[in-house]
């Protein structure tokens, strides 16, 4: 892990929910851990319930004991030792007067450190540069999960094969079918395979004109039917994230050109994505585009249409990562892994999405998501 | 919702990961949004992929276009703005100068309002003190999760009768039972219930001597297995938390005698468990009990043995709340959700954790998690 000697990290928080902690020490804690970089040295403050696991699992030079440090200064004192008194007795043992801590970085906790007159800077994402990069191994998990992700989107493309269309209606093994039984299918199988899909969208009709409702209720036929899922690996903690869009029974004119035009938007964005491109041209090419053929981006009756989100993000072991593919420039890097995902969304018609995950490299990148793109299935 | 009217409150998180701001919005966005709660009245900032939404699903009294009051700043200065000049824009308005956040807020955006002027005042949890105590529905939820939760671990049960043990083996269904295999079978029924079982414990022999292990590889005959599930519901994203051990074939007589020490302590504590009691000295009483009776609380060969780790903590919206059962002071109200989990962890003899939860009232507490206490499955 190539870093800046110089730089003194220190970060609070559970590893669990705080990408650049696992990242920096691949431990995983459900409660808040204190850790410090410092002189290329990682050092993790742990309490009981995880200092023999941390000391087995971390990834880092040395794992001390939160209760140990807190009893020395308690005797010291007569009081008990605040997490403020811990971290200032290890950095005072270090020398240390100055940290760098993310962005996000507790507010109440950094006022503590100040008033025992240290400098605490913060410092936005990416917290760790290298970070964005992925390795061979982020990689290989990435398109692990992504393989997984497409298995239960093939999973729901067969549940809706085995559905029969009946007036109105649709219907999956006797019962109607619901956003919530197609997401209940797409889930089960992801668990089968150790991810977590959580707050998988399966949203028809009008509900999936809004890009992130999750989808409730009976879907019906010949609507078009966005399935987005983003589940996470327990295994790995790296996620996936994958869009398919399909109509059950026959699509309308309209819904098929506007599935064609987001298609023909993704497959042309994928061709221009390589090292060294801005991420803002991608995303303004895909508006220009949907603009040409007429598809306009506003609030259109109060309610936003069109294209109204970002191209893409960075994906790894959050969910939106940096790089951005967006109306924000930025240069994206050869070893950055992002999501590409046109979509187009007008009340009347419907929700149109696709999104795929590629791999960027100095000459090109390389699709690790592989599902069939299908727009009706009868 | 009671509060103090003259509290100015700012939350910035994304609230599927922010329980305050979900539990002051009931709603959920995978992303950061505004909120802000002045004089009774609530508001929140959405972007454009949430705005509609927000409007719709927000129990607030007013929802804003985050790119609306971007836009009108850009028109202003000529220039992008900033998060924090949207949020400073925000409180101009209400001629808001001091702020009231919670101790985790972002370090780098306080200090960019602090540069503009502002207070901004940090507050520790509980953030609302009326989170602590349930409501009906509240505590309706949490019993549901719960009882999802019960049956995923009978379901465990009932996958350990029908195993076979074959010398120092456990066979489930012609393949060796491991730790990944029996944490998949409750993990898959909770998902059946639509809850989301995450580092659910299945742990056997010395690894469940370490209380946070989450246990892998072969299960083992005549060995105490930990089974730790505490699901949050996506339908109601209240947690549930319940701890079972179990052996399968026949446990030694120290492992009985340590597990029942372990069900009577938390007999013992679900009887003095009402409003007004200490939690501390809930917690201490269990240690002293456990003493007497032997087992001892220390370090050994340089590992963490006995009873270790807190009598219990909050359970709700997060995993762990306010209040908590511990070493720490903190008197227990009426209305409050508890875990009681006492645990006996010895190198040799193996890990026991008996786990429940119950709702604090008047007069004592209602135990709201029912599942039978089995030791031996054979």
């Amino acid at each position: 892990m190539a870093q800046s000697p110089t730089t003194t990290r220190l970060m609070i928080a559970a590893s669990e929910a705080d990408a650049n902690l696992f990242w920096a020490t691949r431990f995983l804690a459900p409660d808040p851990i204190i850790f410090l970089e410092h002189k290329k040295k990682r050092y993790l403050v742990l309490n009981d319930l995880e200092v023999d696991r941390g000391k087995k699992e971390a990834q880092v030079d040395r794992v001390l004991s939160y209760s140990e440090i807190e009893k020395k200064l308690g005797k010291k004192t007569g009081q008990r030792a605040s997490i403020s008194d811990v971290i200032a007795a290890l950095l005072h043992s270090l020398r240390i007067r100055q940290v760098t801590v993310p962005a996000g970085f507790p507010l109440a906790l950094a006022m503590q450190l100040q008033k025992k007159k240290f400098k605490v800077l913060p410092k936005g994402d990416p917290f760790y540069e290298e970070r964005v990069l992925k390795t061979q191994a982020e990689k290989a998990a990435i398109r692990q999960s992504l393989r997984y992700t497409s298995e239960a989107i093939q999973s729901a493309y067969q549940a809706l094969r085995e559905t029969k269309i009946k007036k109105n209606r649709l219907y999956y093994r006797g019962a109607v079918l619901t956003s919530e039984r197609l997401r209940g299918i797409i889930n089960l199988h992801l668990m089968s395979r150790n991810c977590l899909g959580k707050h998988t969208i399966v949203a028809g009709g009008e509900q999936a004109v809004d890009p992130h409702c999750e989808g409730h209720g009976p879907l019906k036929p010949h609507q078009a039917i966005v399935m987005d899922v983003f589940p996470k690996s327990m295994d790995t903690q790296y996620y996936a994230d994958m869009t398919r869009t399909v109509v059950k029974g026959h699509a309308s004119e309209a819904l098929r050109k506007m599935w064609n035009a987001v298609k023909q938007a993704q497959e042309n964005a994928m061709k221009k994505i390589r090292a060294g491109v801005n991420g803002k041209a991608i995303h303004e090419e895909i508006h220009r585009r949907f603009e040409e053929l007429g598809y306009k981006t506003g609030r259109v009756k109060g309610r936003m249409q069109g294209f109204f989100h970002g191209t893409g993000h960075g994906l790894g072991l959050d969910i939106h990562e940096a790089p951005r593919v967006s109306k924000i420039s930025e240069i994206l890097k050869a070893g950055t892994v992002v999501t590409v995902e046109p979509g187009l969304y007008y009340s009347g018609i419907g929700g149109v999405r696709i999104e795929d995950v590629v791999y960027v490299q100095k000459n090109g990148c390389e699709v690790l998501s592989k599902c069939p793109k299908i727009l009706e299935i009868s």
